[in-house]
């Protein structure tokens, strides 16, 4: 860590280690990730500074000690493992949105299977109503290596309700306040997109009137939960 | 707990507490719920109360002191946490269907994609005529902050064999004699659910006679089990 | 214990209890049952008895003890509980195929949908010719409650390779030398109904012939595990 | 062991054989296998060997003792059980291929699909270029018992970027440079075969250009992970 990092910055890389290393174990429990595909990272308070999963390190062998510490360019500042390939992803998230905490990648089955397709998820659910408030949009095919997979996701989330975007034939980005918060919406993305999935194999699910939407969307933002 | 609240009751709020509390993990178990999605309820024996999930809560984190109690009207009368904010759709089956001594929601996968084509689940196996007696039905599209999702369930249900009713662009609701038989109704019927989704995904399922429908729930609801 | 059960066969008993309970968890494993909906049975070996589940009682409360002795006419000998009440089919199963020391019942998700439609799974895999020997048959619709079910499955299988049959609108019963032998029955019965149901979501599965079916279920019957 | 084999090669054989056999509870973990359908392999460093697991042993069952050593012609070398009944398969691998030191084999549920419908699965994710280089291809339809699985294998992948073969009818064989390489190949196999059936379900995935599916697979096999 560079002397610059003061001592309360060093206690928040701790806790935050704890935090997004326990967070990749509910990756694993709602079955978003196989083998080492997926990571979180979440934004160091008080500092531009964000923690990430190490490349290609199981999900079983991560320890608060093993997430690195990489700067807004992405580039490592602490930790002995080489960063998530996505690193420069999630690093242009956080320079570009400083309301965001946390930021999720994974290939998680349904919405990659939309994301293949290059198909929004329409919002034909209460539930998705509540947490995306809308559809869950579709960003630009990009290839990793440089700024091009950061700039379509903010490209795509900036000024849209959703907190999740299907990356074309990627995978799924979700932003959140927290880290825990960006896992939230990981999990429910993948949820919706399979409930969606399965209901239009079948035939088309029923709208719902846009009215409805912004009124359930308000509603779970500011009334659901503990206070 | 008010002071018209007698010890009898004081022992069955905390039994049913814990009872309620372990019935989630089943929700867990059968993969019912994601994140919070989903609530189990259950009415005190001898007053007009019922236990119920608080809002926002992992499962992980439920302990049977977290359950919250609440009156006939959905309002708080025991406990630390905010009621789940499906607490006013409980609510109102207790008050509409005395008989009710549980209730249980979900935003499970296979029921809730029915729901969302707002379509009920044709009776084409002999286990949903034993537990269901025919068709799943499908309730109104209702917002959540009132009655209305309270009074499309119990709309729905009276009268009906069904334990269990499809809110349109929703998820389930089922009710049972206490809070597990409710629970059953929810495991079975995304057990159902699922299985004539997959069936007519690759033509259509033969249909039952209604006089062996009949016979096949008149038998379960009084042989099956033990006595 | 009747007077004439000798103490070979007491032994007998208390082991098959063990196995017949410990072999419950491998249904819950490969998520073949929901709730309390399956059951396996065994024959007692040099008596003219079997053991089976007790109707209605979770798998996570199954206890040997709990597991119940009937007579081939699926009558109770010995045990506190009711027994399943799938017990007389398991029952005309052992009365008329001797050689059958194993039977098991599920619903099963994909076998199920397959007996919805009435349809038997097409032999279109190596894994099916080795364990069914050919297509899974359809037994007919029958209504539980006296002979019928166990006359389905036998009039169905007797004269079959195939260790497995899909009673129609209902689920799938498996026979097998011994009680592991029709789970492993029923848990290839699910695996290849699931994996010829994707295959047949997009296209048609690619037929095998039947001389080809006829040596890889020869050499899997003589050559497959420990000798 | 006979004579010519070196102590330095019984330590390899000792270690290979605690990796092989806990490896083969990853295939259990992420679903690819039933009761004992599928086997890893690894090659004895420094001689012409390789471990596999015992034919017809339950995951459950087995420990690094129970795990058999063969020579290249597959014959049993070492170890008290029967080799694996895919071990021709596997032996043939290790002969014709030098650069491959683990053979994993499957019937996972949709990478079987395809096979089953004889069809290659196309390359219509990221992911599927890091790992793949392309499409997975199709080998022949092949009788166990010989030769003709190893050559219809070898003669697939032999020149081929992706080191997963669809054997039609059958299953999956997958190679790496060491077996926890040909298991995560199996793992990610299934897992693509399985997010582009869910894409194909309701519409026709976007292509990849080839230029990007080679920069992709280039950039994979030589960044990611820790150096």
């Amino acid at each position: 860590m560079t002397p610059s990092v003061t001592s309360a910055v060093t206690d928040g890389v701790r806790l935050l280690r704890e935090t997004v290393c326990r967070l990749h174990a509910e990756l694993v429990r709602y079955g978003l990730v196989a083998w080492t595909a997926g990571n979180v990272s979440g934004r160091v308070p008080g500092a531009d500074l964000f923690v990430i999963k190490p490349s290609g390190v199981s999900y079983d062998d991560l320890t608060p000690e093993s997430i690195v510490v990489c700067d807004l360019d992405g580039d490592l500042v602490d930790g002995d493992l080489a960063p998530s390939s996505d690193t420069a992803a999630h690093a242009y998230v956080y320079r570009e949105m400083p309301h965001v905490g946390g930021v999720v990648h994974t290939h998680s089955t349904y919405a990659s299977a939309w994301a293949a397709r290059g198909e929004p998820i329409p919002c034909v659910l209460t539930a998705m109503a509540d947490e995306f408030g809308g559809e869950i949009p579709v960003g630009p095919f990009a290839l990793i290596g440089g700024d091009d997979i950061g700039r379509g996701v903010v490209g795509t989330l900036r000024g849209h309700r959703s907190p999740a975007v299907l990356m074309r034939n990627h995978g799924v980005f979700t932003i959140g306040a927290d880290p825990r918060a960006a896992v939230k919406a990981a999990v429910m993305c993948e949820d919706v997109a399979r409930t969606v999935h399965v209901a239009r194999q079948l035939g088309e699910p029923l709208p719902i009137p846009q009215t409805d939407i912004d009124r359930l969307h308000d509603r779970y933002q500011n009334v659901y939960g503990q206070r």
